[in-house]
């Protein structure tokens, strides 16, 4: 395959003005434009975009900030974004802070605007000083799953109304009966899971329940986390027939509290969490959850960034505070499977 | 933070001349070498990696192609491969091939040379002619997990001795009094998991049993196809006490068969995995496994790929065929957990 030296070489011109002839910019002589454009055919040169970028001082790369890509849920939402920004010719670097502001601020210091055109930010407990100050430096940011669409950052986002997530999940168990039910949250009491449980406080309201006064623990959201709020829950108040859960790794350690306490899950106890992980599927029972869309998301965390770094004026011509862009994805949608059936009366 | 072209700007000199000083490469005068190392003292610049290579057309990145990164075991080793390549100031990008060659053709034609300077393989069934060419281009390729140290692919690669842990999984059950083991093959009949089985099989030759007329089943490497093949095995074979598979997934899934046949692990059913995923430890009862060495895997790759960067001649001093270079890591160890026990009389 030629490649645009040789094409340069053959036209006679230098390799900054062929690329200037295929981006349609700079200004070329139409005599010139004429040579490249017979040496581009000649040869059968094809656009190499990376190759092309790099002879720019460009790279074809988003960030995408993780905490840890072996949580269970990021990669399948990576997988999203990857397969999004190789149809747009973008390419993905993974970048893990393990949580750690200083580790994210240090790949923002060395990476944005530079080798990576764009940073999306995925629960990576940046600072958002830090995410400003990339933005400055030319290099627009996303947050890609912002949890309160009505709340929006001042930074571009593209949000999901996680507190209807856990208004429907409530639902679902109070249409099965369930009155005593127990809240497991997978974050800080005013962390990002919050919005989940205002969902499940106001559908317990609803039903004429007092939904902030039900038993509520706040744990890491993971299945460890889950198993040992689950069984705290459970030995305080033996009566629980349902645990609602912010997040699905939480609920399967729920799930396998149950069992290790000699409850059968759903007979004994009801199990509800947020997201439908691939695990959720696996797990025995299946876990029914309220499915977020997270394909859907990624493209659009995807579309949004792209577009900005087209443009980075548009960030600003949104309707959020500062003007900053949001995209609301649909609605989270219940999937019922195994876990949660009718109230027992223990 | 000052850039190259303010060092450069400042020391009236081009921003190449400041890159040859800090690389200590090309020619530079030693009047204008201290008059730009000037300007960096009174700047108080550091250098910036990612923009210096992409100033000279580089970009410091390594491809890690997976068939998908949402398979459970790839996030795992793709933090420690960005681990360990952050430690070297390098970036990694994630090519999904969903197992596709021609995919994994056309992410290589993109990158491999341009964007990213060097290519990590993992199981992403890519064409080894496409990966030969990929070197020839001058992007060293590593094959990260190879499962025959004994039999090297002719390109460089970390090997782990996968037949052992066939065999130290097989002993396990063998210790335990099991003597009617059925096994779950993972990948096809020559495929990528013929050598766990090949250390199944001599294990059980070791001790008196006919390996090779063991009941076997070739199954997906996925829970789902673990689960359907212990559920043939079972019911075809009943007096069967143990499964032997050659992966974390598949076993998890013929725990879940066993489960559903009403057999409990391990009363009725002994189970063990390779691998010892994340999942391995969280499942209930734990899933009995041969751990292999992934983060040291991770880390031997990454070296040995930044090694052939530097100096790609180098890839062919090794013993392997062609003189392709071989790292083997430690080997692989037995991890015990709740999902085998001594073998039941049904």
């Amino acid at each position: 395959m030629p490649t645009l030296n040789e094409v340069a070489l053959h036209a006679g011109v230098t390799p900054a003005t062929v690329s200037n002839v295929l981006r349609k910019k700079g200004r070329v002589g139409a005599e010139t434009r004429q040579r490249v454009l017979e040496a581009i055919a000649q040869l059968g040169y094809r656009p190499h975009l990376p190759a092309r970028a790099l002879a720019e001082g460009r790279a074809p790369t988003i960030a995408l900030m993780v905490s840890s890509i072996a949580n269970p849920f990021y990669p399948e939402f990576a997988l999203a974004v990857e397969n999004a920004l190789r149809r747009k010719g973008q390419f993905l670097i993974i970048c893990n802070t393990d949580g750690d502001p200083q580790t994210g601020r240090a790949y923002l210091d060395q990476i944005a605007g530079t080798l990576s055109e764009g940073v999306l930010v995925m629960n990576a407990n940046l600072d958002f000083e830090d995410l400003r100050t990339t933005e400055l430096r030319g290099a627009p940011v996303v947050l890609c799953m912002w949890e309160r669409p009505l709340d929006p950052p001042g930074l571009p986002c593209v949000a999901v109304d996680f507190r209807l997530a856990g208004e429907l999940a409530a639902q679902h168990l109070l249409s099965q009966g369930h009155r005593r039910i127990g809240a497991i949250v997978g974050s800080k009491v005013y962390g990002i899971h919050a919005a989940r449980y205002d969902g499940f406080v106001d559908a317990m309201q609803a039903a004429g329940l007092d939904g902030a006064a039900a038993p509520v623990v706040y744990a890491p959201d993971t299945t460890q986390g889950g198993y040992a709020a689950a069984r705290d829950l459970l030995k305080a108040h033996p009566d629980l027939t349902a645990l609602f859960t912010t997040n699905d790794l939480p609920a399967l350690g729920a799930m396998q509290a149950a069992a290790d306490l000699g409850l059968e899950v759903p007979r004994d106890l009801s199990v509800i969490g947020i997201t439908d992980i691939q695990l959720a599927r696996e797990s025995r029972p299946g876990l029914t959850t309220v499915a977020v869309p997270t394909v859907e998301a990624a493209e659009l965390a995807v579309e949004l960034l792209l577009e900005l770094v087209e443009a980075p004026e548009n960030g600003a011509r949104g309707d959020g505070p500062g003007g900053a862009r949001v995209c609301v994805t649909s609605k989270p949608r219940l999937v019922v499977r195994g876990s949660t059936g009718e109230a027992s009366t223990r």
